[in-house]
């Protein structure tokens, strides 16, 4: 059952102990935790047939393994690793189980987590989503921390009030989220780049109202808890954005796989060199493939992260 | 583990079998399953903590049990039930366990079933999505649908290539969406009110993505597998949505609790009575709070939908 973390409470604002973490490791890569099945190393996936079968548990076995060779490979490098809820909920509970564990065991390895849940709903109900990922839910009167993931990503399409129950977690158990802004994918500009009220685009106005919905919650560093996802696919974007939200730290996704590329990245950070967390899935869990080293999967791994911290220049 | 219900595969379009039950059950009610443990009745509870203490598998045992006894006694009132997921997972994948408990025993019922996830991401990532609430997941090489629920509310703010693996697996499987256009809440306005491309609001421009998104995949009755959720709390706007939108089925949230009158439904009808389900979740599961009736809380929600329906008029 979901471990209450008291100590949390007493820790600081998310995005000291990000900046803290990102310094120590001389990185702001994520390693996105998308385990896609057929991408598994055959391994892994034998052992876990002959244990439980073709089952969902048989699965989400493979997927704990699967995940704990890769951060095991992994946490000594970055600073944060994000698994993709989709991935795992497609599994029914026993994916979300497997969702728990990836989350449990990195954070033992010293690991900030960000659960990519994409969440989003009405004020009372966006208060269920806050507690199931970040905060604590009602067990009979008592209160205790189903996740304790240490930041979500969140769909602002909702407006304010369903946002705010979010900002309420982050504030009282020091959790971070980040708002999608401009997303990574070919469709993104279907509604974020339409020109609202004759004079911005939608995603310019949604980073306008993080500036301000975050304003009131900043960090010792100056960052806001409330941090924005900015896709790696469009530069220009970010090149403004980036200046719309001095104080929100982004989440850059689209980086390798997507198209983003590293001379694009530069324009997400701030002139301190901070500000950004630069997210690879593909191209880093599954760099077996390309090396055709099933085995050493874990190896691949941690030679793809250390390529792209070159790629990067930091 | 999830049932594969290959049946589904053969069955008719998502709108024709949602028309169907609405004819049949003579209302277009939908009772939403939004399980708060706090207004959970004693007695469920009491035998929950006896049997497993205080942990998220005895709150997840007496969701199942209350959510039995509401589906029993409202089964044969209404054609369709809409569990929210953030109650669910709030509890782990204990709670995600009830949540899939609750789809199959409604459908065993005859229920259609909405979960209300309001799921979302970029393309590749929307289809395990997809998966997970409508489709099958990839176990091993073979094809298992975890959840198989009947339709799914969906974020519209990635644009159309996150919203085409849901399109997809409504064609294959019969499955339907309901895209977010105008929701409920108070700050739905944030992004949802400004005037895009110097001519539309934002929900407005949704709605033209929507009619135009959905137009190859009509039921014989004329409707779309994507329907669209419209507040049930803003009339105005859903008078000029439903002209928009002639052929999307809305899902109408916000009716009573929220400030949504029973006049104010008129307008998401269309001229054949069709074209819209009005969703009610606390006013009638927890229905025994004003009626002081513990032990009869089923009853009170039973007849909680019959005055409902009376003050719809169908």
């Amino acid at each position: 059952m979901g471990a209450s973390n008291n100590n949390k409470s007493m820790q600081k604002h998310f995005t000291d102990r990000l900046i803290k973490a990102i310094k120590k490791k001389g990185t702001p890569i994520c390693v996105g935790l998308d385990p896609r099945v057929a991408q598994i190393p055959k391994f892994i996936k034998t052992k876990a047939i002959k244990e439980k079968a073709h089952s969902f548990a048989a699965v989400a076995d493979a997927i704990v393994e699967f995940n704990k060779g890769i951060i095991d490979a992994v946490h000594d490098l970055v600073p944060v690793v994000k698994p993709q809820f989709a991935f795992y909920v497609q599994y029914g509970f026993s994916g979300v189980w497997a969702f728990e564990e990836t989350c449990k065991y990195a954070q033992e390895k010293g690991l900030l987590v960000i659960a990519d849940a994409k969440s989003n709903d009405i004020g009372s109900t966006a208060e269920a989503y806050a507690n199931a990922f970040l905060g604590e839910s009602d067990v009979f009167g008592e209160k205790v921390a189903p996740m304790d993931f240490d930041a979500l990503t969140v769909n602002p399409y909702l407006g304010y009030d369903g946002i705010k129950p979010f900002v309420d977690v982050c504030k009282k158990r020091k959790k971070g989220i980040f708002v999608l802004v401009k997303t990574s994918n070919p469709s993104s500009g279907d509604l974020q780049d339409r020109v609202v009220d004759a004079k911005l685009r939608n995603y310019e106005m949604v980073a306008h109202l993080l500036e301000s919905w975050g304003s009131d919650e900043l960090g010792e560093n100056g960052y806001s808890s409330i941090g924005a996802v900015v896709g790696a696919t469009y530069p220009d974007e970010a090149k403004v954005l980036r200046k719309i939200m001095p104080h929100n730290y982004f989440l850059v996704p689209g980086y390798g796989a997507q198209g983003g590329k590293a001379a694009d990245m530069k324009v997400c950070f701030n002139e301190d060199g901070l500000g950004a967390i630069v997210n690879s899935s593909r191209d880093i869990i599954f760099a077996w493939e390309k090396d055709q080293n099933e085995k050493g999967y874990a190896q691949s791994a941690r030679n793809a992260v250390l390529e792209m911290k070159k790629a990067l220049g930091f």
